[in-house]
């Protein structure tokens, strides 16, 4: 059987040359844990230990995409996970989501905007949302019982505006790559395969500026990721990042997710004084250093004073209630992407009253950790409340799912809870 | 004084290189009309006998913007045109949009987030709406005798929805670059620049998958724009794309641009045989040939017919329909973008009812032309009624703006229409 590519009309050492190189050896790339960059032509593997697009170095888009389980079937549930399981093997090679149609009056089995395009590093990462254990106090596909202690449901955290249609949701993909026509193309498939068990719930594209030079700057302007363990040390990512033998067989090696999709009033951010900015972050804007330090990489001194004893990093300075040292050692992995969803009419409720279009941009903020409960929601009770950041950022969708171990070829994403 | 940039911290052969390369010979960059794509840490030039971003080779991203005019005063509207012309030359060559505060204490000149980033190849391209001219039958600027013959209103075409708040403006800007971060920061801070004078009505981002390396594919999975006329055929530019001394001075050298926000019902069009999709388009989905031909760029045989007498071409198909030949030779130059808005709740009103999400998602149709009356009018007259895709594609937004001849050093966008 045939493949959608241009083997189609015999151009096999045309256009598609990449494709087709990527299709002849699916999962034999290199695992990638280390930061530099490859190729953006490259294939990340599927197949292993961990899932990729946790570890794997920051791809230019992605594209994460919620679902409600709408099957009562638990079985039906796991054919899902299995069809997209391999579409996931598939696509990441560089391959359409399913082997093409056989005649042109079949119904078409791929929606084909990804032809002439490299893999780009697609990663397809998959997590399970407290709605598969429990919904509506319902048991309803008997998974209750396994839900990892660690998976707790996030807290209400001050401020926050969660939009319900913008929040939660049973299942998740996070979809990276290196072209933002890749992941659209990936959940679209994925999407369509759910039918008659999942359905959208809701999606958010985001993006990277300059990926891979340099530490991402937000749409604030400053440096985000600095303070990121490296995902080169395996010590590290053990220790924060991975689930270990504390947690059930299907999420050793698995991770939690939590996603916020945090808008800023940038309006409001782009009024205020250099100084005030660089305040609020405890860092310098253009070079990215903390305050008080020269260079981007310079250790954080949260004890450092000026001459009148005064901390030279606020009090309420986000680097320093976001630090480990804050938090009791706390650490996660973030992974974040900037969004731009255009622009609003919006009448503020505060003074001066400004009527009129305002962005609906910001951060979709990513963070990957061993155990919520000492990684994200830790770190996140005290920015909450104290955060100088706050009167700029709103979070108001997003969610927290528990993405299990990564799959070996011929099994399929989360079969050892299904089965 | 001293600009946004690595200087600051003295680290001129640092992160910001390229950046600071490209400021020390702003507008010095050679000029390109041909086809090939340059390095995308490249400059485009903003100077010129026409804007950039009309034959420029299509960037990976844009982002458009429509304003509406709230000042008054037709001194303030060429104030404004004049700063928007600044900061314009000033970041399509890499810098900031203002010079830098003079101490840290000033509110900050530049949000900051193009900082690391190269130009990235931004072009900013402006035009005038009709709202210039005469609002609310207004001639509010006493420009309304000014107003090109070619210039009118579009018609209504049938099967359109338009969204007012998505239609229309009295300004537009199509930033477009090969970094998604870097028309966002443009637009950004030319609607600061714009403060008291325009604010914005509509925004629409979009992108292009592999931009450069072949034919892009839309989102309907068929590669777009492959009958578009030669770039790099001056004459053939002349001829379809610049106004000439037909228009007034300030138009001879500028175009006029439509932009039309096409929504896809991808859902849809997903369900449909390839041979059905095929027929649609009247090209073949993976090479892109004409029906009954074998290469992409094979001559689209009109008259071809099978053995039965029937047109291997369908009447109602999209490139028959869009042909200058069924179009008594009209010729536009397209440069379009898909764009991905996220899912919307949608309750079908025709059968099977379905309810649920529904991607908004699709096409952003830009095409350029010497004279709208004998270019998208003439050809959408006859595509609204009968094209095909027409059951697949809806049009919510856009409008149709005249993009004024190039800037010379020392003058400003639009200036000859103003003094």
């Amino acid at each position: 059987m045939s493949d959608w590519g241009p083997s189609r009309r015999g151009f096999l050492a045309g256009v598609g040359g990449l494709a087709a190189g990527a299709a002849a050896s699916p999962g034999l790339a290199a695992p990638k844990t280390g930061e530099a960059v490859p190729h953006a032509g490259a294939a990340e593997p599927f197949y292993g230990r961990h899932q990729s697009g946790i570890l794997t170095p920051a791809q230019s888009h992605c594209y994460v995409a919620a679902f409600d389980i709408v099957a009562t079937d638990k079985a039906a549930v796991a054919a899902m996970l299995q069809r997209w399981t391999e579409a996931s093997a598939r696509m990441t090679a560089g391959l359409s989501a399913q082997p093409r149609e056989t005649d042109a009056d079949s119904p078409a089995s791929d929606s084909g905007e990804q032809l002439d395009l490299t893999p780009a590093r697609l990663t397809l990462t998959f997590g399970f949302g407290a709605g598969l254990f429990v919904k509506d106090d319902k048991d309803r596909f008997g998974l209750a019982a396994r839900r990892p202690e660690a998976f707790v449901d996030l807290p209400h955290f001050p401020g926050e505006q969660l939009v319900e249609q913008l929040t939660g949701g049973d299942l998740v993909i996070q979809a990276c790559a290196d072209d933002p026509q890749v992941p659209f193309h990936a959940v679209r498939q994925l999407s369509r395969l759910a039918s008659e068990v999942a359905e959208l719930r809701w999606v958010q594209s985001g993006f990277i500026g300059n990926f891979g030079k340099t530490t991402p700057r937000n749409l604030m302007g400053f440096k985000d990721g600095t303070g990121n363990p490296s995902t080169a040390d395996a010590k590290l990512m053990d220790e924060h990042v991975w689930v270990g033998s504390e947690g059930p067989a299907w999420m050793r090696g698995g991770s939690y997710v939590v996603f916020r999709r945090s808008r800023m009033a940038l309006e409001h951010w782009d009024r205020m004084k250099l100084s005030f900015q660089e305040q609020t972050f405890g860092r310098e804007k253009v070079s990215g250093a903390p305050l008080g330090a020269k260079h981007e990489a310079d250790k954080v001194d949260l004890d450092a004073a000026d001459k009148d004893g005064n901390p030279i990093i606020p009090e309420n300075a986000h680097i320093r209630l976001a630090s480990a040292d804050s938090n009791g050692g706390a650490r996660i992995l973030r992974r974040s992407y900037s969004y731009n969803d255009g622009v609003n009419f919006v009448a503020e409720r505060w003074p001066p009253w400004h009527q009129g279009m305002e962005y609906d941009a910001g951060l979709i903020f990513v963070c990957f950790q061993r155990d919520p409960r000492t990684g994200f929601i830790q770190i996140n009770e005290k920015l909450s409340r104290f955060d100088m950041m706050n009167q700029f950022v709103t979070n108001i969708g997003g969610g927290m799912f528990a993405c299990p171990k990564g799959v070996e070829k011929g099994s399929y994403i989360g079969r050892e809870l299904f089965e």
